[in-house]
């Protein structure tokens, strides 16, 4: 098999700021996810990056993430083990060996987190991910597109309870998931989406976790050449800058196991006089300049820090921070219509359609 | 194996109305369970009834119930199918086939909802239960006194979600199959604490479904002579009459997935000018007369309608019902340390102890 690179503990740096970048303010806290990889790199040494066409199709693949709200995340460091052990109890289930691991989204947790697997069993990880951004719930995968089913799933939390589920649909898996993982205390480690290594190759967004590497190389590089990370992030991404602004006011609420919310931002600079308002639920859902939408999900909308050029979570906004928000194409699988049907605006409540980012 | 007796359709009906007694306001809607079972034992005949000492030591025992609040059982009808998947599901895990099938309370539902499984298998049924009654939460069974865990569980709903749950106690298995069964919708099925013929000799309460059937019986055949039904069911579970009363008040919510609140009583005859006030979650807890305790958890309190003599559940009680209350003693594995623990008032928040059944 041809291995891309291998990944070691210090490359976790770019990685993690990468997927916070992806994690278009969800995605959890980028400082954890990383801590928990390095830590088990070091131990069992490094994680062999493969290209998902490297995979024979008869190959098992299966995804391992963090589920809960970034907010709850924070507070709660959750243990390599019992990763390990939901994937040996699917390895159980299913009669067979895992021969590679996957992200199932980009963000700075769930980036990160699958390279803790790799590392203990040895596995390859496979260059993409199920998303190629982060989404609040888990049936929010291009994998639910291809129609790979998010059961049977292992969940688990740091007390040493785990459950297994059955379900009749990736909805249903999210809705049972999500209620276990509040009960939990807010935070569970799961392995879900068994897939082959065929159907991998189609349901896959590729070369995630490499795009992920190149963001954060080049806002660290940028900065320590003294250039601007900002701009060289937007020419990386080909993205469009949607404002420079302050935190104005931020409406934040805990709901159902997801932080739910709008942030305001009045304009500094050229943007002086002008209001950006975003939606979120875990992930900025919807941007918003002076009434007319600029951006909308499953775009992906980032919030950067002006100052230091590093990505902003929703949970980590604070009031005064001087931010540049930007937005950049999804995947091309989101917008076919059962991409939109599965996270476009309508599904998270908002009355306005899919529009593709105004460009100035 | 000796048979204490085959049990048929027919006789569905006293053990039906028995468990509602000793289901103690709680235990679901005798109505419900019985037409399941009947229909189960139509199609595949009568189910042997056998005492737990007839099990070899080291025979697979378990449990089969339903979970969820008695007032979002009697609008959801269940299927007798996912039961027989979940028990299937439970023997694939164990690896190895389940040799009988046990009650875990005793109540309208959960004392009928097992002759479903025996009959599909063509299984025995064990004369007996983990309560002698019926209790709100799934770790309060004699079960958990023993030491006996509650996983591996198979929890299924009406639509095809299936659980499985392995955990690090029973109180844990409690509040995550819970959650799972208020998502479900508020009902669902499940096997859990598998145990060996030997461990059921200890832990199990001897003769629940035959005292169920001997209560059906009193009752109708008193009936059925213009006898008085009440006296004669006092006789027989050597039971203390607390008050004649109609119905005065009823506070009830539905909070967490239970039935929780509080019915007060007027005096009717010689009680005339009195009140009887009972505390209940699903069961009813404690009783209390102007003002002094007469029973408590875990001996039983029964509330039968004065007319028909028919046991009266928690979720039935309406204004203006002419009622009698009852109360009776518990197993005795109730009565120890952990006992209490488990099911006393304190569990319930209540801040009294305790206290044997104030005898006039």
């Amino acid at each position: 098999m041809k291995i891309i690179r291998h990944v070691g503990a210090d490359d976790l740096e770019d990685i993690a700021t990468g997927g916070a970048v992806l994690g278009t303010g969800g995605g959890g806290d980028p400082y954890i996810g990383k801590l928990m990889a390095q830590e088990a790199i070091r131990r069992h040494g490094p994680v062999a990056l493969v290209d998902v066409e490297e995979m024979p199709d008869d190959a098992l693949i299966v995804p391992a993430c963090m589920m809960g709200a970034p907010t709850v995340m924070t507070e709660k460091l959750p243990q390599g083990e019992e990763l390990l052990t939901a994937f040996r109890q699917l390895e159980r289930l299913l009669g067979r060996k895992i021969d590679a691991v996957l992200c199932c989204e980009a963000g700075g947790v769930n980036s990160t987190i699958p390279f803790v697997v790799a590392a203990a069993t040895g596995l390859p990880l496979v260059d993409g991910d199920g998303m190629g951004r982060a989404f609040p719930e888990l049936q929010m995968v291009t994998f639910t597109i291809h129609g790979v089913s998010a059961t049977p799933m292992v969940l688990c939390d740091d007390k040493g309870n785990s459950l297994v589920l059955d379900t009749v649909s990736n909805a249903w898996t999210e809705r049972l998931a999500r209620a276990a993982t509040i009960e939990m205390g807010g935070a569970a480690l799961l392995t879900f989406y068994p897939m082959s290594g065929a159907v991998a190759k189609k349901a896959v967004v590729r070369g995630t976790l490499s795009l992920c590497d190149r963001i954060g190389r080049t806002l660290r590089e940028t900065k320590a050449a003294h250039g601007d990370p900002v701009k060289a992030l937007v020419r990386l991404l080909d993205a469009q800058i949607l404002f420079h602004g302050r935190v104005q006011d931020i409406e934040r609420r805990t709901e159902g196991g997801f932080a739910r919310g709008r942030a305001v931002f009045g304009g500094v600079d050229e943007w002086k006089g002008r209001e950006l308002r975003i939606d979120f639920q875990n992930e900025f859902l919807i941007a918003e300049r002076d009434g007319e939408v600029l951006a909308t999900t499953p775009d992906l909308i980032s919030v950067i820090d002006a100052d230091s050029g590093m990505p902003v979570t929703t949970d980590s906004l604070r009031y005064g921070q001087r931010l540049i928000a930007i937005a950049y194409p999804c995947d091309p699988m989101w917008l076919t219509p059962a991409g939109i049907d599965l996270v476009g605006p309508r599904y998270f409540r908002d009355d306005r359609d899919y529009q593709p980012i105004r460009r100035d």
